[in-house]
């Protein structure tokens, strides 16, 4: 492995430090390697070593390439420096994906604390966004103020285009209350964009990887919680995909739930969106019609729709629903052509 | 084991299905069990055996009393009959308590889908609440009108005196939108209830335990789903103690997380709580003071109070907020007593 | 599920426990069951309590028909009163297959201390065999004698026809010596059967599940002794094959780990018992100069040939070694097919 | 972490590469750090980088000080130059154990392959014998001779001396017989040597981590396979200690499991051990006949004391057998104290 110390900006003391693993020779079917930039947490004071290398190792032994950024502290904390910071060490990262063997679109981050409230401003707010991010007991919301007065609260901030989020933090947190976690996520489901969360009953604030190395073995904290690193490993393997033959493989997780702010309309949208829709409403009109006629699933379950059923469908893909009814395939691509044409607007 | 099965209510076909485990003899730390009420989900159309008897063993084989409670369901789920039978099994269970082995105090409910609407309306609306709740994919809000129009949202139920509560649910689950298990979240946080809640990033609704013989192993599904069952039972342990010597260990994981809707103030109140009552503020004003005097903790964490800090330390417990700043448990001790003598207004 | 108590021998008070699950309905994928039994230990005095309903739970939840069989103990545990006990049941629970909707050839055995050795007996001596055998903290060898003078030694007793084993046990264990597990693996490995095994550092002996409602939370003992449950589950997967579409998958897992017990030859012989045989070694030497002539391989690695490495070349598989020289399929069948021909003899 | 590379012997191309992390600071309970040495395989022919660096992240994530050593190879491989390349490697490590913020006497060494093979010969024939060794589908047998003519058997090398052990393998590993893995643990059985062991169903020779960024994710191996990584850092744990207020806690796991080869007898020898010397066959004989009078235990079990009984007896400790027959700790203390007057001879 390669340890490398970059300075981004000597005068406000920020640094990239760099882990580079070899590629190809032994390591047969790794030609690159997916990237994690790692964001220590503070309160936007310092950047805690212990949310540093041994935030590193455990994404080195899955396969990882491993970048450290402290970013800018105390004064020189005023925003938007940080997430500059953090803008130039993405854009370093990604110019350099060849010489440092690394896929340009498959390079997350992970914060804590503070970090975590940088992870997620990069998420939301940043022209550079991360491919997927990691938010360990994250200030997502105006609560950020409380230690950066000028740090924007991020949540207002998710949109379309923020990418998949992996939350974890403990119910009893005494700095960041866990409300922080879930206003994040209630944002996440409103713009459809894939996630993970999971809170731990209890446990303090700031446990890092709750290696005894970096949290006191006899803290009183739930003993679930060292899980959330193998848990964030797999996670990963699901939205970038798997070390394949020479290539990563196709992720099992889309960054979209559904397909409701797409330019175009498809069968992956929900279907209230499309029932909003004039023109796709005509479609599945017609659709709907010959599916009454048809009629038999409902029979079947001994279910009747009523408005209340309505409501639960509306929410259902269009994709899920006829594949619940068991439509052919053809029958749902030929549809899926159909819905494409109309501009989601 | 000895099995057994109750009708509890002939017309509606409400029937409890008991398995009752030894005590003492070989048992030699087993006096009595915990024990685990099971409501299997199915849209109050049916009750599901995928979450009947393959969720019991696992709290048996953890040491407890498991029942399976098959509620009305169709044209007899109208709102109140599941909750009046769900108090009919749950007083049938206390008042067996001692003949069946089990701690009257320590009985909680497990619900899937509808069957977690059931345990979620248990857990905030019943007389006989359970004493903790797992939540699994659970309809909790309006939605349940989908499969039952007279079933209530019980969100907006969340009281005080809601258990703690373990949700587990797919982010991607498309039948009962994630939101339900969000915004419960968000309501037992209001009231201060303690809570654990697992979200993983996609798979389909109503997997169950997630074994092969109940989700087909091809499933598309987060490899991290089926740790939701040993992570309950790890949970119940930090909500329940233990088996100790002869009785259960103390809990590690108290019902409330803060002292803000007890009937008396407390150093577990938050500071905010504590600052708008005019009795206890009046007595922090007095500590406030002193400390600014001693002053030492915020030189040298190089820290300055401002408007936006305050608001984070509103949120702390006074307890937390003393501990931090090292002060000695005599003089914590102290203020508490003082405290408990102010109703909490 | 139907529970019910079988009396098999009414002098010698000997039982079978039934915990039988449904199939089909809602279990869609699901129409026969693989089988589990259980024989708890006591050291042929008792059938620990212990050792039955908790070990019971665990496959139950993986989707298992169980059976508990209680034998003989005490002055009636003289040989082999026990074995025919075991021998009794799986003839019942085979013939029943069809009743009881399990696969007659998917039936293993778990046992513990002395119900272990009556397990190792079973998987090595009995006319009706296990498909599988656990073995916990079995006694294996004469220490058997310590608590029942008539009982054999089973290590001597392994043969070709022995069964996949998984064992596990404490190095510490200070009633049955850890070498009970040893030896028994060493006999195993001469016969070429599957085996998996997991010797944790330290803990007494008889944790069972290690559950606290077994074995007190206090005892000093390995923190991966518990794994051992869920990693039996997971390997009787690989021995089993998992639920399928309406079957169970292919087993992954081989009963044998080369043919060299096999009565004819075959590729997956060992390169040694091959060269063993004349007619065998006839087709080899052929081979090896053809191998030779084209030599490129050795080469490359730049390793050359000498007895030493002989001796290790033969252990392996012709098939392996085969593979690791890159040879092609439609070669190495057709070697296959020569090499079945000849009888091992 | 800072990264370095010494070159222990130019001639013969061997290095230390050193992975050294902080301690003190915010690592708060981090005075100084246990440390591993990692010896990567390749028979003797190369050393595998697939075994070098993914096998340093986990351990410096638990909190280790890591050393990878190149040891000589190929011609170089002459024995016993690998032996002497570990022994300057250890004392080197040692010596520094000040600067490198490491305690001397908690360095451990892993070996894979022929890796394994070294870390074996290290356990048991070095001068400076590393304080625990893991050992991954290790040549331990004269199969060695197959890859490195002149390296020797280390099984026959196992001694009083040896230290604490960890093995895994999988059971059809096709290039190193598991019979090495089988026959070491039976040597160290007979030395009373502390060890753990995992050996799994399938897989094939060589997997490293199991990461899917060193062997290919559609292996066929058993999934229990990865475990080994954090099984192993648990095991260290108890044999080295944990991370105490600023020490390492006492180990639960001591490094021999009686006290039959101390210099002097104890409490912690064999039954069987302490009859076979005249002088403590004195004292038990007394401490017998007053058990037999009071005579309690044996007849409240039931059980009677027979040859063969006594044969399992032998092998426990007189500690545990006391205990077993409930005595007074002080009378044990003092029976300790007579028998430690006592020579092992």
């Amino acid at each position: 492995m390669r340890v490398e110390q970059i300075v981004l900006n000597e005068k406000r003391n920020v640094t990239l430090t760099v882990y580079l693993q070899e590629v190809g020779g032994e390591f047969r079917n790794v030609v690159k390697r997916p990237a994690m930039l790692v964001l220590p947490g503070g309160g936007y004071q310092m950047c805690s070593d212990r949310e540093a290398d041994p935030v590193a190792m455990p994404y080195l032994k899955a396969g990882y390439q491993v970048f450290i950024l402290r970013y800018s502290v105390r004064a020189d904390a005023v925003w938007p420096n940080p997430l500059e910071d953090y803008e130039q060490a993405m854009e370093l990262i990604r110019s350099r994906a060849e010489e440092w063997n690394l896929y340009a679109d498959k390079v997350a981050v992970i914060g804590f604390s503070a970090g975590g409230h940088l992870a997620a401003a990069a998420a939301t707010m940043a022209k550079n966004r991360p491919n997927a991010a990691i938010l360990g007991y994250a200030v997502t919301s105006e609560d950020v103020k409380g230690c950066n007065k000028t740090a924007p609260d991020t949540i207002c901030e998710v949109d379309f285009d923020t990418c998949p989020c992996f939350l974890f933090a403990t119910r009893t947190d005494n700095i960041v209350p866990i409300a922080n976690s879930i206003r994040f996520m209630e944002a996440l489901d409103q713009y459809g964009i894939a996630f993970e969360s999971h809170i731990y009953s209890h446990g303090p604030h700031g446990f890092s990887t709750c290696d005894t190395s970096v949290q006191h073995k006899d803290t009183v904290i739930s003993s679930r919680v060292p899980n959330w690193v193998a848990d964030s490993i797999s996670w990963l393997k699901d939205v970038f995909g798997d070390y394949g033959d020479g290539e990563m493989t196709k992720p099992v997780c889309p960054v979209h739930v559904n397909g409701d702010h797409e330019p175009f309309l498809s069968v992956d949208c929900t279907f209230g969106r499309l029932m909003s829709n004039p023109q796709s409403k005509a479609i599945l009109d017609v659709l709907m019609a010959q599916m009454q006629k048809a009629g038999s699933q409902a029979a079947e379950t001994g279910m009747e729709m009523n408005e209340d059923m309505a409501a639960m469908v509306n929410k259902m893909t269009l994709r899920d629903m006829l594949a619940f009814v068991n439509t052919p395939v053809s029958i749902i691509e030929q549809l899926d052509e159909q819905l494409k044409q109309i501009p989601n607007v």
